[in-house]
């Protein structure tokens, strides 16, 4: 008997599988059975690298020729916390007044399941179709991402795949179903200050250096200014001193030193080299000659990117309008996600399902969200696919 | 057979008592059978409070007239730390090329043990002179200090016993004998922020509430202006921040809270009280009305005093310059000392060894500082009670 391919079922199917990151949890091979069945060529990379866990993942293609438009989403979900605080087990696809319940309803197992019932139904109706579609698909978006769309891409690119487009389905609505089309990521950029002072009595402050006082100047140096005011679809990057820490228990004592972390979500006018040498340029400012610091930024693969307004977000836009009667908002804010790697190969642009719940006790979808946003990407599958032809 | 009262026998007992506060470790009631045998009346009272461990005390008194000089002292001692460092056992009195180690020795058993031996010399040499000799010492002075200086003041005013001057005597001098005479000392007093924030993450700054800037904002606050430039015998009042902490491990977190602690070493321009005001008058001119904060002070005993110098300086700045040849610098630096509450009762000097090595690993004192300190003591009684006669 053939795969109920209805993004319920497939959704639900996706639900019951515990795949907590790094585990698979039957979700990667619940897909591939589907896909084949519908005609993808399926492949199933594992990733490995020293000191992390190996992951699966899942890239498939239907189709040989161009235009390649790439649907792209994970299946592995962060822990369900508490579980006896869950109305239904977070595991069992539970259905309570219209809704779907689970960790991964909305981030993303029930995307990537509307995003296969979408392509599986155009695909059906239209099996001479000119192009291609295809699934990156990992199980590492919600860890450590070092076994995940990094290596999927870069494995596909090995293998010659050349994506024209991608849909990533993570939940982008704020409040319903058509909100918010994502077409940019802020990037994110993150670093450490240590000062160097010296311990001593506070009662003979001539004998230590406080560092504390050096740490405000620094800190004070970086807020000063606003680094910019945002761009045409970004908003005023942005920078948080997230924590300060000196530990010292002792109030007759001046500490040895302090230490600071930052975090910056940052627009399309900075690189993470250009603002890492403004950041720089600001300490040496504030430091004058009498701070002594160290600054530690943190690697990142956190850019900017934003893929400008263009037919592709319009038939996305259009497909939401028609199905909904919500003009979605193109917007830039939020957290990363792997569309910031995806970018690289291709335009990207998000789309999915309403986001109020996700990560959260409870995480559940409105079946007929569902159902809505499958009719939305089948619609852009339609446009994309008649007007590329 | 008579006790042997020269400073150094009376230095090496006291050193073999292992009186790491709240222990009395035999200290006290060695004094105790000194100062009976040369004919002081002598008082053991032991103060309790709940929470805190029983301390003993000693107050021993020569003589029935007026003038009365105090010496006060203390024969606890802060621990050891590891004794395996030490060049020689820290409860032993060993003395090695001149010098005699241990811990206390000049922290100060060293100058409790000089106090005697000059005073016991000065009874032996003037039977019947006009006026009172004491002796006022604790067991709780490197500890808690309630147990201690403050209740058993209390004790001696309660039996009506009145003093005209004390000699406190702490390590006073910084490198040799001679240098340093404190007339005063400054006043201390703590204080904690906390500033409430609210918690969110850094994607989505406009739904939280860093506590951090706001922070910066009141420690900008409190450092911005000196407190004030000094007085005539005190520098410049001098505020630390000891310490903020946010604690907040996730650099993708805006944390709820922020906290700071800073202490504020004071001079005789302040008390507490306006030290206070002046504080939170500081904190709500930064705040403004963005900061939402709370100021714990801290209760402080620890006020500023100051004893001016007069005839009473005077004999001991002399005492000193005839037996080192150096003139004293009358000086209010450094920590807090049991001064503070004896300053309540009558005028304190304090002068005693050097302190170079007080609190650490090999504390010793060079055997001629304990015969010259002796010295200088018998010195001040003689001048003080030819004077007064
Ligand atoms: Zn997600
Ligand atoms: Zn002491």
């Amino acid at each position: 008997m053939p795969h109920d391919t209805s993004p319920l079922h497939i959704a639900q199917s996706l639900l019951r599988c515990p795949s907590v990151t790094p585990a698979e949890g039957g979700a990667l091979t619940f897909i591939e059975g589907v896909l084949r069945e519908a005609g993808f060529e399926v492949h199933r990379p594992v990733f490995s690298e020293a000191g992390t866990p190996d992951v699966e993942n899942l890239y498939a293609r239907y189709g040989k020729t161009e235009p390649y438009l790439l649907f792209a989403g994970h299946t592995d979900v962060v822990p369900p916390g508490d579980i006896n605080r869950w109305r239904h087990d977070p595991f069992s696809g539970a259905i309570e007044e219209g809704e779907l319940f689970g960790r991964g309803a909305v981030d993303m197992k029930g995307g990537v399941a509307c995003m296969m019932a979408a392509a599986i139904e155009f695909i059906r109706a239209n099996p001479d179709f000119k192009g291609s579609i295809g699934f990156l698909i990992t199980g590492d978006e919600e860890g450590p991402a070092i076994n995940g769309s990094v290596k999927l891409l870069d494995w596909a690119r090995a293998r010659g795949e050349r994506f024209d487009h991608c849909i990533l389905g993570e939940p982008t609505n704020p409040n319903q179903l058509g909100d918010m089309i994502k077409i940019g990521r802020r990037g994110s950029l993150t670093g450490k200050l240590v000062v160097e002072g010296k311990q001593g009595h506070v009662a003979y402050p001539h004998l230590a250096d406080n560092p504390i006082p050096g740490m405000l100047r620094l800190l004070n140096g970086l807020l000063r200014e606003p680094l910019d005011r945002g761009t045409a679809h970004f908003d005023a990057s942005n920078l948080e001193v997230t924590t300060v820490d000196v530990g010292n228990p002792a109030s007759n004592v001046i500490p040895a030193d302090a230490r600071a972390t930052f975090n910056i979500r940052f627009n399309d006018l900075w690189t993470p080299q250009s603002l890492e040498e403004e950041i720089a340029r600001r300490l040496r400012e504030a430091a004058g000659n009498t701070v002594r610091y160290t600054l530690t930024v943190e690697p990142t693969n956190a850019v900017a990117f934003i893929t400008e307004p263009n037919a592709f977000v319009g038939f996305i836009a259009d497909a939401i309008e028609a199905e909904t009667g919500i003009r979605p908002k193109l917007s830039t804010t939020g957290g990363t996600s792997d569309a910031r790697f995806i970018v690289r190969d291709c335009p990207v642009v998000e789309f999915g399902l309403v986001g109020q719940t996700m990560h959260q006790i409870d995480e559940r979808v409105p079946v007929a969200d569902l159902d809505r946003l499958a009719t939305i990407y089948g619609k852009v599958l339609d446009a994309y696919f008649a007007v590329s032809a």
